[in-house]
Parts: structure tokens; sequence; C-alpha cells
């Protein structure tokens, strides 16, 4: 049976979910902003800073004044980081001010104190400063109605002080893609249930949620169904009817029997295939009631694995992360790896750029992937690989 | 007046809060584990895989019987992956089964459906296979008792993944460290209040507060306070009693007066201080009724900046997060630098490794940090760089 490679089934994906690049816009607490992406160009309403104020903690002046520096001017107050506004500077008189404090009318220059001598009523100024030294004018930041955060930037700490120092108490970010999990298979039970002959826990609902949180997205619901038809099927209008924009299942895509969702989603149109991959050779595509479905096979290791590969990457574009980082390594020990299959291995980085791989090739190890920090990347039609060869790797 | 030299405070900062680093645990559900640093070594109860099962679909034989392949078997039934104990496999049979399916007592191998052809009730094996061979052990991937993941891992979904595989339910994490932020100034008015002249918008609790969760750390509440004393000591109390381990302040620690939190905690203590650096001169460290204090000053990208070098690597490293990247870069224009003061600018990263400044060195340009995607370091003893010369950078 010829195996579908492994760029042809990420086209697929990435096309199948490129209509959840197109995304609503929803409105949120600025608070509440930290990590998504904004949806639309926000400006400030207000000038940046909105008054015009001090730089230092020093004397406001006339800067024509101070001209002839050294000299002496009467201390007629001071002005602090407080609200109202100042009385103007008289002609002739200087103001002591505080960092942030707005400059009365009448001054243009700022003495920082350290070139000042206080006696009395009276403050000396060492050096003469020009007009607009020490002073942060209106708008010097930003003017009003510039864009202060542009669209598409995914918000940090600092987009949103300077929203917040624009009065924005609100931001208008795209919406999350929402996604469900299903996983499927009769011998899974849920966590904490106790373990029967033949039935395993069921691990891929928890590792697939918590993959699609990472990716950014949000997670919406999981649901696990043993092999009946008829239940998959109500959990996918479910899915649906509960505003899913994308469902991930696992499991039941072989060619064997009781395979519940390609028996549910072939007939519908689904795109099921076998790639030249390990692990991980049976995947599947379909469209549910216009909702993207991407089907995993079952193995836990080989379902985070395609997640990772084929949904993960457009997940994160989405939300605004960058890629997964990927280098080159030198591989620390030899490895040969089946023809025709992209093989993916789980493997520890080690100092000086080198990689040791970690388990075996089987897709059951969860507890190797679970200690591997790289995955190792070998192509289709290699082999064999000495120690020292250069392989690409996946951080994990 | 002599300024302190910024890795001074920078060790001030961590001594004070190296108490942190002991954290009590906490136990949450797996799905809630996602982030978070494991504060045990974490043992399978069980083994994995649980019980004997097939790596592939095939037939499970007895490898003795197929050593002189081809050989005809009858084909006695099928055994799924599904719930219950199949039936003990019959001397010179073969019975049909499924990846992950239990392997039936006597049966050693699994001849891959590849390898074989059916003809009725007779299944022809092409190829010989050894003892063990398509077979997945029980505990071949961790036994029960073994370390599945060690303590101060941070959990990513992978691990969540060998957890639910395992059938644990809850993990126990090291709880997250509890940290207040207040911002002082009577010039500061709240989000979405109008501003009157001499007014700004409170920034610094919203920055703060998301640099605190981004930093891995629990965002408890954050305050706002005028210059009245009392009502900052009601918010330290508030804070202390509320149970944050870390509080951190903004403004109110020049030299000048209405200097409310300079003029609350130097009195009891506090090391307030003037550090060679440009923007964020004025810091502070405090310890109230035994609750670390670090005071920021209180220009927006000052309190920003001084998070981000004195606190946020601390909390990073609790939290199992990778320290912040710096990488060097060339300077695209010459740029000039104030004797005495590590100076750090805010940039933009250029291709080909190169690096250009954005905005001025002033503390209120909030927007220009926004727009920034680097900092920076300028040395001390450096005033001067020309174009082409390599400076330190900081990735925002």
């Amino acid at each position: 049976m010829a195996r579908t490679p492994v760029a042809e089934h990420e086209e697929r994906v990435r096309a199948l979910l490129a209509p959840l690049r197109t995304r609503d816009a929803e409105t949120v607490p600025l608070h509440a902003g930290l990590g998504r992406v904004t949806a639309v160009d926000i400006v400030t309403p207000i000038p940046l800073p909105p008054f015009r104020n001090s730089q230092m903690d020093g004397f406001a002046v006339r800067a024509a004044e101070v001209a002839g520096a050294p000299v002496d001017l009467p201390l007629v107050g001071e002005i602090a980081a407080a609200p109202g506004e100042p009385a103007p500077l008289a002609p002739g008189t200087a103001v002591r001010i505080m960092t942030g404090a707005p400059l009365p009318t009448g001054a243009d220059a700022v003495v920082p104190v350290e070139d000042t001598t206080v006696s009395g009523s009276l403050v000396s100024i060492r050096a003469p400063r020009v007009s607009g030294e020490y002073v942060r004018d209106v708008g010097s930041d930003l003017a009003a109605g510039d864009v202060i955060v542009p669209a598409g930037t995914r918000l940090a700490s600092r987009h949103l002080g300077a929203l917040a120092a624009s009065g924005i108490a609100e931001v208008e970010v795209e919406a999350r893609v929402r996604v469900d999990v299903i996983s499927t298979g009769s011998e899974l039970v849920d966590l904490g249930d106790a373990l029967g002959p033949g039935q395993i826990f069921d691990s891929n609902s928890t590792a697939l949620a918590a993959a699609v949180e990472a990716a950014g997205a949000e997670l919406v619901s999981t649901a696990r169904v043993g092999d009946q038809a008829e239940f998959f099927r109500l959990l996918l209008d479910s899915s649906v009817d509960g505003g899913a924009e994308l469902i991930l299942t696992s499991g039941g895509i072989s060619q064997g029997e009781y395979e519940v969702v390609r028996e549910t989603l072939e007939p519908l149109g689904a795109h099921v295939d076998v790639l030249a991959m390990q692990p991980g050779g049976p995947q599947a595509t379909a469209v549910y009631r216009g909702v993207p479905v991407v089907c995993f096979p079952g193995n836990p290791v080989s379902s985070q694995l395609s997640f990772l590969l084929f949904v993960e990457p457009v997940l994160r574009e989405i939300a605004g992360l960058p890629p997964r980082m990927r280098a080159p390594r030198i591989l620390d020990t030899p490895l040969s790896s089946p023809p025709g299959k992209r093989q993916f291995l789980r493997g520890r980085a080690l100092p000086a750029g080198r990689v040791a791989t970690l388990g075996g090739p089987s897709s059951h190890l969860v507890a190797a992937l679970a200690a591997a920090d790289v995955l190792l990347d070998i192509p289709e039609d290699v082999t064999e690989l000495p120690a020292g060869a250069t392989v690409e790797t996946w951080e994990l």
C-alpha cells in the first residue's frame, strides 16, 4: 500500500484549517488581554504624555532667563505630581517642580536639582539651559489618534502598560480558536477509575487538551466514546452545537474493525490516509456539519506527535505564537530508521549541540516521550545514520 | 551623590527574594497542571503498558511455530483493543489481533498483517518471527513505582499525557508565588475615569500585574493609593493579611517630598537607593511584617524595566521558566549614553543581527516601549558607540 508523504497531509490539514484564520473579534477587559492578539489597530484617544511635564526633580524656569548662568532667581513655590493646574510662572522667578509634575505656563525648561543651590528664598542656577530641556512635551510619545498597538500584536505586559497609559480599559482581540477533543476506544477508562483487564487510561484527551491550550487556542470540552458510532455522532453534534470550530479525535481510524471514527466519517467524505511516517501512520481529515475534524491515531505518542506536526503550527500562528524551535544537532550514537517512512524519534539534547535517542520508536512509550526534550526528524529515505551525523531536531 | 551599581541592587533583591524559593506544595487536578512545577517525584502506580499487547494489526502466534515459515495456521478468532481477558491461544493456531489489544496467554509474537494472507479459516505466515517481536511487554515503558515525572519539572502536555496514562488524576505542584502590586501617586486615576488637569492614568498596576502573571507567579491583587501614608500602610497590611508573599510598589521613592513609599518604609528599615541606571534610578527594598517589598520608581518605563531586571529573573526561575533571551547585536546607528549610568534603551531588532534604537531614553515613553522588541544594555562606562559596534540586547 502506497503511503502518503507527511508533507502532503500537512498541506491538507493546513488547507482544512485555513478558514479558522479569519477570526471574529471580541472585547475583553484590558487586564484579561495578556497573550491575546489585537483584532484592530488600537489608537490612543489622548496624547501621551497628556500634559507638558517635568522630566526631573528640579526647578522650572524660562530658559532665556538662565542663559547667563550662574544666576539667582526668587523661588516662588513648588509643583508636585498631583492633580490640578499650576499657577503661571511669573517672569524672573523659578518654581520647584517634581518629576512628572505639570510645567507652569511661562516655564519652558527644567534645571535638575543637582545643578542648583537653594539659599532661603533664592535658587542659584549654575548652568544655562535651552528651551525644552528636561521638559516632556504633550504628545512627545504619541499624538491623540496615533496607533498605540497595531492589529495582530500578541499583547505583552508592555503593550498593556501603554494602553493603560492611554486610559484604554478594554481591547478588541481576536477570538481564540474553540477546540473540542474526543477520545475513542472501548478499552479506555477515565482517570481515577479502576483498571480492568484489557483496559487503559484515556491519556489522549488530557494530553491533547493541554496541547491545545499551550498552542493558544481555547479548549471547549473533552469527551470520550467507545466504539459505538451513534454515540460518536452524538458527540460530534454536541461539539458543533456547542460552537466548536475545530474537532480533534484520537483513535478509530485504522484499517481494522471497530474503527468508529473511520466508519462514521468516511461515508461523509472523510479523507482517510496512511502516512509514510512513524509513529502515526493512520490519519484522517473530515468536515462534519461545516466544522473541520482532524483525526489522529489512538496510540498516545502518535496522537501527540500528530498534533504537534499538523495542527499546532496553524494554531500557534493564529494565536500569534512563534513556531516551535528547530535546530540541527549531532547524533551521539548511530541509529537506523525504517525505509520509506519519516521517523520522529524521541531524544535528549546533550551539551555541545549533540543529541541522543531516548526509548525506542514504538508509539506506546509515553513515559519516554515525557522524559524527552527534543524530537529527531529522520527523513523518509534515510535508513542508517552514524554517530556524528547531523539530524534535524524539534524542541519539545 | 554616589550611585549604586545595578549589579549590587540585583544581588540585594535576589537575597531578599531567596526565601520565596522554598515553596509549599499544593494538589491540583491533572488538567490544571499545565505549566506548573512538580513539587515531588511522581511515580506511576501501574506498569506502562499495564498489560502485554500487540504493537501491530496482525496475528498473534507462538514464534516457535512460525520458525519454519512459510507456514499455514488455523485462525481461531479475533482480539480487539477492548476490555476483557482474551482466551489462551491454543497450540498450533493463530488469532487475529488489533494494535493495543491484549496478547493471549501462549502467544509470544505478532505477525503484521502485511506479512500474511488469509484464506478461509487459515492464515499463511510468510516470514519467521522471533519471540517478543511486535509485542509490547508489561512495564516496557516504565515499571510500577518508577518515577514518571521528576520533581522540579515544568509540566507540558507530554508530561500530563504520561501521568494520565498512569491513571494519575491529581498532581502535587509547587504553589505559585503570590504577588500584590500597589501603585502610588496622587496624580493617578483609574482607567475609564475622566482625566483632569495634572492627572495621568495608572498604567503601572496593569503593566506590573501582567508582567507578574507572565513570569509564572500568581497576581493576588492590585491597588492604588495617593500620597497618604496611612492609606499606604492599610494597603500593605491588607496585602500581608491576604497572604501576599511579595509586594511590588511603584512610585513614591524619590528624594522629593510626598514620597509615600519612602516615607513609610524608610523608618521601618527599607534600603532606599539611587542606582547608576537609566531609566529607573530610584529603587528600594524593604520587609513589611515579614513580607518582602520591592519598590520601583513611578515612571512607567522605569517601573517595567525595573521589574524585568530585578524581580522577573527570580520569579521565572521559581516558575521553572527559562530566562529571558539575551544576544549581542550590531548597532545600526551611533548612540551616546550618560557617563556612570548603565542605560537600557528601547530598540527594534533588524535583519542580519542588527538593532536600532526606538524613541529616546526618557522614562515616560510608554508607547515606544510597547513598540520595542529588544532592550539595548549599555554599560556604565560607555558614553559613545559608533554604528557597527556590538551591543548586548535583551528580548522583550
